[in-house]
C-alpha cells in the first residue's frame, strides 16, 4: 500500500536524506513513544528500511503491520517532516546483506546473518512537511512562523 | 497524572527549552501524524502548553484526554527526546492571557480572547532522551551511535 506518486517520493527523499536521524513514534500499549532511528538505504521507492533487533520488538509478531510515524526535524534548515506509514518487522537475510554497512556495524555489533537481527520495513502512506527560510543560529522566530505558514502536504 | 519527579522535570526542561520546535504526534483515526509545535511558557512543572485553534481539533471534544508524543530533535547537539503525555484541548481565558506573547501573535493573528483560540495542555507522563557529544557539522556518525549508546530514561 503506497499512496505516494514517484514525484512525491522524490521530493520527500530530497528532504529527509539530509536529516539522518528520524524519531520513530509507535503506540506502545496506548502510550505513544518515540526513539531515534536512521534509515539505511541509498535510494527511496516508498519504503524506508531500518535495522533493528527482533528482541527489541517483543510485543510485535514478525510480519504484523502496525502504524508508525517518523518525524524529521532540521532546526538549522527550518524543515520539519511527518511521515505516516505501516511498519513490519521482517527478517530477510538477502536484504540485510544488501543494506548492511560500516555505520550499522558500529552501532549494532553484529553481522547480517545474526538470528536476532531484523529489519523494520516502513511503507510510507502519507507525508507532510513544513519549511521556512534557513536561518542558521537565529532559527527560533522563523521556525515558529513556519509551523503555521510553510506547510506543504504530499497527500 | 504526572509520574515525573521535580528533578526529572528540571532535567527534561533543561534539554527541551533549547529546542523550540517539537513534533507533536497524534493518532488520527488510526494513522499516526505529527506536526511542528512550539510550547509557550517560561517554566515547566510537568505540563506543556501550546496555543492552538479549537477548529483545528474538530474530532476532539474540549477536555477529552488523548495520548500524544512530543519529539524533540537537535541534530547539532546530537540530542533526541521523546515525551509521552496526555493532552486536552482547553479554553482558559486567564491562562491564555498569561501565556500570550508577541511570538504567538505573529503566527496566530488573533487575540487571547478569540473564541476559536484554545490551549493544548499536555501532562507529561514519561520522557526519554538520547544524547551524544555535540559535533557541529559532522553529526552524522555520532548521532547514529547516540541512538544506541546515549539513552537515558527518565521513567
Amino acid at each position: 500500500m503506497n499512496a505516494m506518486s514517484h514525484a512525491e517520493q522524490a521530493k520527500l527523499w530530497e528532504i529527509v536524506r539530509d536529516i539522518p536521524v528520524a524519531l520513530l513514534t509507535t503506540d506502545d500499549r496506548g502510550t505513544l513513544r518515540s526513539r531515534p532511528m536512521v534509515a539505511q538505504q541509498p535510494t527511496f521507492d516508498g519504503t524506508l528500511w531500518f535495522f533493528t533487533r527482533r528482541s527489541s520488538h517483543k510485543s510485535i509478531e514478525l510480519g504484523d503491520n502496525y502504524h508508525v510515524n517518523l518525524s524529521y526535524a532540521s532546526p538549522e534548515q527550518n524543515a520539519y517532516v511527518s511521515v505516516s506509514g505501516l511498519a513490519q518487522v521482517v527478517q530477510d537475510p538477502a536484504k540485510q546483506r544488501e543494506l548492511w554497512n560500516d555505520e550499522v556495524a558500529r552501532w549494532i555489533p553484529s553481522d547480517p546473518a545474526d538470528d536476532d537481527l531484523a529489519l523494520l520495513k516502513v511503507e510510507v502512506q502519507q507525508a507532510e512537511y513544513w519549511s521556512g527560510p534557513a536561518t542558521g543560529g537565529a532559527q527560533k522566530r522563523p521556525a515558529r512562523r513556519a509551523s503555521q505558514q510553510g506547510k506543504v502536504s504530499f497527500d
